[in-house]
């Protein structure tokens, strides 16, 4: 029986300024993507994030960026594979540092908002990407955007012998290609809870979901990255759950 | 047979600027104490930094300091506990991670500068930076000023289950509490390549060396620590490795 | 007839981060101490926040404070004076060309956090924060803290040729010597509505108030720090501004 | 009787780390274009640069970039116009205290690096840097690359009221398009000190060069960008400015 991984950014406060409700969203959650001090965070912040990650059983997945945080992560830099290969192995290490220290460990690696896009139109930063993942622990998968055919990926990280987890968007929009409709574009994201939850299940159960240009488009996908922004998309996220539960393709990690 | 091992910081360079003479000094030191981001470095010097100590068989020691690019950590801040924990744990986990990648694991930890200057004053901050090393690997000693009276620093690392190891220096003037003089007093470093050397052996062998009140001080200590930041000091440091060989108290350790 | 001017730090957000309501506290001061990016804020938040207080009739000083964005500025660092001054200056610099650009200027200086206490404690550090404003401009006043004896930092302004703001509190309470009840004391802060504005009003009218020790205390002060974090206090700014204003005490100053 | 100013960056110090020799090449230079504290210098390094330059009765302008140290503002940054103009006038801003603070005054605005390059391929972001300059100080010339055809700078630099100064290269290959051949391509920089003084003496007096297409390129210029970064580049500015001087084209402006 499949199931399918919820997982959402948390830890994203930094110094004295807070930002979503982690709190809130953990319960609702297999996966938490942590962010690691380039575009959000420091270590205090670090620290408890991962032990609320525990507390809840949630599993610590590394959520690198590129050093922005005046941009929080989503301006695009012009680094050098060098330069994201390093960038991304310094901020695993630091993460591990703190789940070694609340007594679990790290379990995947995921990269924030521009490095992410950049990583997925461009398969040199990509494979730059998958270097640090697989030279600290190629144990380790490595969570990329679900698209219509994902043989290249999958091949550049059996290069890099390493494996990866495929990530969908149930409140999304997808165009004929498998990538996500830009936000600027009307329809870009769904409101409505049962739309939200009708694609989260027809991807749990690999059944098709129609593109924007109205194509069936299959997404093969390990998890779901859902929103612990503020009460509605918490709200989203237990629906999801919920729903999953019910068809028994939701399940907890051991985190 | 009591070995004394040299230790030096490296990888201070950041981004377009260049410090030291890393590739200078390593052939003569055992232990580099590797900057990890925060006073200086970043992730692609940290990488070039630990591959070099592998090329030289040195082993690498965490260099944690305090959050201050521009003052190079040299300057005393405020921090809590809290704070102090978890920003050395931070560092301490980043270089792991490049170590990781480069085939070599972390040996020890030496905070930096303001940082290791304020641990040594302050139980409170000290104990903040032991419970560090204890949560990533209690295994990894820790490294902390020759003073006169070492009881108090061992008692604290035994309540945190950890181990010290004790440098003294070579170069430097002692007072009578075992205490470096202040670098604003006359005296207070040592130029005579003779002196310096003189003052190794002393230490190397447990003898006395002279305080600057004219007490006999004896400084227990596990490693020296020698300096990389001009030919001035390259040569002291080449003469010191040479005298502690030809004692026989100069030992390669396994990086 | 006397006037007590209302001022709040404004402009604490930091990229993507929000902090205070600027927006709910702006049309009940008299004067917006803006951070100046060291602690806070950001070119594009320091722009709209000037904009929001030209909009606001409200006058626009400086907030610098030291280079410690994830420690907010709360934390003592220890700058030499060559350092206080010039980082002071670089950040009124910065502020004055958002004010150039929307048609307003600088009007007055008043440091954040830990460089406003470490200034009242340390003469030496006053004195770099005043070469910092007489160096831009001598005609801009310094806001220091109302003490007992305003005396030792009037004459270090004189000597510097500029020009000081007193300024006092409502809502806390202070010792026999004019100084702030640290927080950690209970009744340190004064939460009932009617305290706060009492203490406003006897602090505008230049009449006693009582010390912790019981002793009266006159604080000659200019302006009244207030704050706009949460309704609570910005219910309590906006009874200081009604009460000094039937009293006919309440200015805006000309922005 | 035209002339044929000399600019050099400056400035680019960070806190221990020392870049350049500025002294060295001050002395030949008209324009010194200062490092602003984003990709490299703080404010303390800012303010002994300004002084240096004023002793040196050179003109300081401001050399603005990303806010990227650790690259040295040499990578790309998607970052939004509102954003550009504002960092470009934050700044501005505070390098002009400095020169307050000095005795003089800001001359002029050369962006630096990715910055410079990203506004010479991308109307949207040079209008964004032309809006700083013009809210900060519409007589600021902004310095731009001089191109074959200088039309399209000049018409928004009209629409925003502002002067620009073209400035060339003595040292570098350009294309058919009056661009400068990437430094990967082999002949890209000239390196017999006879090329770079021609070079020079052409552009001096309106002379075409030929581009790397074998075509005549005449490059309208104000200004020539040189070196102090090693020996051999200060003798280059030595060559220039001793050649211009013979010329009778060279004049050091009013600092």
């Amino acid at each position: 029986m499949p199931t399918l991984l919820l997982n959402a950014d948390v830890g994203e406060s930094f110094g004295a300024w807070t930002m979503g409700n982690d709190e809130a969203v953990m319960p609702y959650i297999d996966l938490a993507n942590v962010a690691c001090g380039f575009h959000a965070s420091d270590p205090v912040t670090l620290r408890r994030t991962v032990r609320l990650a525990v507390t809840n059983h949630v599993a610590v997945g590394a959520h690198p960026a590129y050093p922005d945080l005046v941009g929080f992560g989503r301006r695009s830099m012009d680094c050098s594979p060098e330069e994201i290969e390093n960038l991304v192995l310094y901020q695993i290490g630091a993460l591990a540092a703190m789940c070694e220290a609340e007594g679990t460990r790290l379990r995947y690696v995921k990269p924030h908002g521009a490095l992410y896009n950049d990583m997925m139109r461009d398969s040199v930063k990509l494979a730059a990407v998958m270097r640090a993942v697989a030279a600290f622990d190629a144990a380790l998968p490595l969570m990329v955007m679900a698209t219509r055919d994902p043989a290249p990926a999958r091949e550049l990280a059996d290069g890099h012998l390493i494996t990866l987890w495929f990530e969908a968007f149930a409140d999304r929009a997808y165009d004929g290609e498998g990538r996500l409709v830009s936000r600027r574009k009307s329809g870009a994201v769904h409101h409505d809870p049962r739309t939200i939850v009708d694609q989260a299940l027809r991807i749990a159960k690999g059944q098709p979901i129609t593109a924007s240009d109205g194509s069936e488009l299959v997404l093969e996908a390990q998890t779901l990255c859902v929103h612990g922004d503020n009460p509605e998309s918490i709200a989203a996220v237990r629906a999801i759950r919920q729903a999953l539960g019910e068809c028994g393709m939701s399940a907890q990690i051991e985190a």
